[in-house]
């Protein structure tokens, strides 16, 4: 691994959307489901203003020293019934900047995610990786996440 | 397969909680993690307050033709950037009542929570199922359901 790159975790901000999609869209999977325009289109914007409003979904990005925008990151707090009423830390839609990989950045995205689910009361954090990610498998195997699950998907 | 039992999917009730949990406990896994207690816990019932306040979680029950709750569900509708800013539903805790297996009621309410998920403008649904549940997992994927993800759990 390169030496670490020490970045910032914040909410994400209506003018981060661009640098978030960028991501979203540099990858083999999400490069085929994303809309990369001048300007972005409009969809994007009004699930900004809807998960924005919802106090249990945090999206946040990782930025570093100079301000820009190198990562991202969801994390929804979601309520029920299971493990006595315990509530369970959902993260989606991790990515670090191409350029900016190996240095660290995503472990401390999910380290935060981590511990801001445990803040918010969770007793399980769980996600969904394709299987094609072996890399991240392995990188979430590492953060101590238990390959536990099959994840099942149904896209309309 | 027996004959199908045609069931009502509606929201569950505070008087549903007790069905609801016994349902969680009486499973392999969800039995080392439930406590059934008369009173239950009150965590139970906070848990279910904070997710009936919550307009993007769905807690529904399965109801028979006597008014019994044979099977639940729940299902949150999360927005998110990815995908064009498409939200997502997740669908999570599905039982169905152990003497009312094989007459299509957990069909019926994940094909309830599939079009729910749809009106609510979801472009995708995603589950997590334990990798030793291989019953479920046929069950998804006669449902149109891809084994497309790994599922990864961290468990406090």
């Amino acid at each position: 691994m390169s030496a670490v790159s020490e970045v910032a975790i914040r909410r994400a901000r209506r003018d981060d959307i661009g640098a978030i999609v960028a991501m979203l869209a540099d990858d083999p999977l999400g490069g085929a489901r994303e809309r990369i325009e001048d300007p972005l289109p409009q969809s994007y914007y009004t699930a900004f203003e809807t998960l924005q409003r919802d106090p249990n979904i945090f999206l946040v990005v990782a930025e570093d020293g100079e301000g820009a925008v190198v990562g991202c990151l969801q994390l929804c707090i979601l309520p029920g019934l299971s493990s006595q009423g315990a509530s369970r830390g959902l993260i989606e839609d991790v990515r670090v900047a191409k350029h900016c990989r190996s240095r660290g950045i995503g472990e401390q995205m999910v380290q935060w995610a981590v511990a801001e689910a445990r803040a918010n009361g969770c007793k399980l954090v769980e996600l969904l990786t394709h299987h094609t990610r072996v890399d991240a498998q392995r990188f979430y195997e590492r953060l101590g996440f238990a390959r536990s699950h099959v994840g099942l998907t149904l896209r309309f």
